[in-house]
């Protein structure tokens, strides 16, 4: 006798890796030239210079102290560093005692929800969303409740005014957006803040906002994201280096806790508490000693643009409708039939790997990650052209 | 309203970082050299040579696949060369595609008992042991048995037998042992095995047996560990590479599902599962790269021996009673008070820190982590005879 639900979430992994591993073992039959992979935000391009150049370094240096135990919050230098940066972008008054630094931003998720959830309480995800959000919330007990988005992928607030309840505990946002690209307007935060801090009265309790931006720094059409903090002080951020920096398999981030918010020391504590409980000892030291030194650096983005422009232009041009992405490196598009994932089984047949919407709370769309070699956007073309005569 | 657990969690740390946290303000006040740290197992001695150097030769590769997402499990060349070489040593029949690398034993443990256990299930602990087996235990909703150890810190098999129930899911061993340094012998685990089978055939479940072993390659007076799974196949293995390789601060181990384990193949699933719950995307993927490299490399432990024989003989010349330790870097003593907590909070006032037995199990002892500077250990000697005097 197994736990069924540990059983069912680890023969069916979430959707993306699903078809990642497809994909895997397509490339060993047909060679990976014929394969079209958009599956996995595994950013294509490298980690800016100063990451390894910081690494050689470190490695000359104490080797006791660099691959040693830290504090479970990690070197109060590397958080202090990295508080000091964000509030450097955004007047959001951060501290380095309120940053839990993590292994990536899953497990800033997942120690904030386990943090503040009781059995039973509420989460709020706006759709579309990242399909582990439903993991994290149910490990802890808790039920999701998916608001749909408005036409423009921000959020609709009558939905979520019909969402929030006694029992609402938290809210995830997640912009810029995967899968969806998009990122939420100035207007959108302060309606949510307005709505979140109203609904706090009317219940009695804090409604957190976990907003999850490892994309933060991915945007093409503006200045920065605007972030969420700014309007509501009862927030966690939850961010990783993974796609700012392409270092996505070291696994470091953290989860802020607001230094406005209600009560921070106790929530800090349950964060110190969660992480504890769920096997966290300290995050990757070697990786945290690098951030402390170039916190701020990022890899050249300016591919990932490009292939934006080409991949969105390529497939309006066939006749597909896409989400125009303002931000991260996703894009995503209508599906040729209802049933998403059975247009994403079609699709393989012209070796096509996308990601049906169905997990991330939606249905009838596709996701393709752009993060990927520019040559493949323009080959791929003849497939997802093969692919629209199939449907016309 | 916050979790009280998680709060309670948060707000005490575990007995080792609360007396390694007092130290490192300790010293910023009267100067690192005056204080007599013996609290935690940070490892003293560098990392093998190896290590540095195979980061080194690693970042001068592609930067997008070194630091790229890995599958959940960790790369299966990875996991096929630390199995390969684990079977070399140990007769085991491990297979690569039943081993999950893991951010550490921590979590290794924390991932075990996720899979496993439903809630109410009992788990059998043997005093002394590691504290955090009790927080592991109690988030995934189990319950702790704590079974007291015969007087050579062997398991007491009647104590245990009396501690197995019909809710009994796993029974946890660590050897050799935090904090006592005993190895268990051939004949302990030959018998803890026809036990639980016995007690499988009685109440018709499987018991998991899961084997702590961060010290498994750190033995001072025989050839090697005697490994639990030779003798029982429901086995899981948790490993860190910490100790072995000095690199604690890394966090990279591994969880091994006995290949001879009844529905191997389901309790993997249910091991990917519960990794997926708690937040884990992929360990660490630069130390998958080092360690599929230079698994079965070790630091030279030779300090560690030379240290282990000037404290035990040191505080036995002044008249404390010590358990010899024939493994791991840890001292057990008795404390000179029944309240091995009064006693530590006492040994502060003579600058020496160290951990009382009370959250590992047992009243009445102490530990001190040897993994020090040699002459930290002379230097100390004053104060343990001070500390002595006070009681005499």
């Amino acid at each position: 006798m197994l736990p069924e639900q540990m059983l069912a979430w680890g023969y069916t992994r979430n959707c993306i890796r699903e078809v990642m591993e497809y994909g895997m073992i397509r490339k060993q039959q047909i060679g990976a030239e014929n394969v079209w992979d958009y599956s996995i935000g595994n950013p294509s391009i490298p980690a800016p210079d100063c990451v390894n150049e910081t690494i050689a370094e470190l490695i000359r240096g104490d080797s006791v102290e660099l691959h040693g135990y830290t504090t479970a919050a990690g070197l109060i230098s590397a958080r202090n560093a990295i508080a000091k940066e964000l509030n450097s972008r955004y007047d959001l008054g951060l501290k380095g005692e309120l940053f839990y630094i993590t292994c990536g931003c899953a497990s800033s998720i997942a120690i904030a929800l386990r943090a503040v959830l009781f059995p039973g309480d509420e989460v709020i995800v706006n759709a579309p969303f990242f399909p582990e959000y439903r993991v994290f919330t149910e490990a802890s007990r808790g039920v999701v409740r998916v608001v749909p988005p408005r036409e423009d992928f921000q959020i609709d607030f009558d939905a979520l005014k019909a969402a929030l309840g006694p029992k609402t505990k938290a809210v995830i946002i997640n912009s810029p957006n995967n899968p969806s690209g998009m990122v939420y307007s100035e207007e959108t935060l302060e309606e949510l803040a307005q709505i979140l801090r109203a609904h706090e009265e009317k219940i009695g309790e804090t409604v957190y906002l976990i907003t999850d931006e490892p994309y933060r720094e991915l945007v093409y059409d503006m200045d920065k994201t605007p972030n969420a903090m700014c309007w509501y002080d009862d927030t966690f951020i939850c961010y990783s280096f993974s796609k700012c920096m392409s270092i996505p398999g070291e696994r470091i981030g953290y989860l802020a806790v607001g230094s406005r918010m209600k009560d921070a020391e106790a929530v800090y504590a349950a964060v110190l508490g969660a992480g504890r409980a769920l096997g966290y000892i300290n995050p990757p030291s070697l990786f945290q000693h690098v951030i402390e030194r170039i916190v701020g650096a990022h890899s050249d983005f300016s591919q990932y643009k490009i292939n934006r422009d080409l991949l969105t232009a390529g497939l309006r041009k066939i006749g597909y409708e896409c989400v125009e992405p303002k931000g991260a490196f996703y894009l995503f598009a209508k599906a040729l039939e209802p049933d998403a994932k059975a247009f994403c089984e079609h699709a393989k047949k012209h070796e096509l790997l996308l990601v049906p919407s169905n997990d991330f709370g939606m249905t009838g769309y596709f996701r393709m990650a752009y993060c990927v070699d520019r040559d493949m956007i323009g080959k791929s073309m003849p497939a997802f052209q093969a692919l629209w005569n199939d449907y016309h």
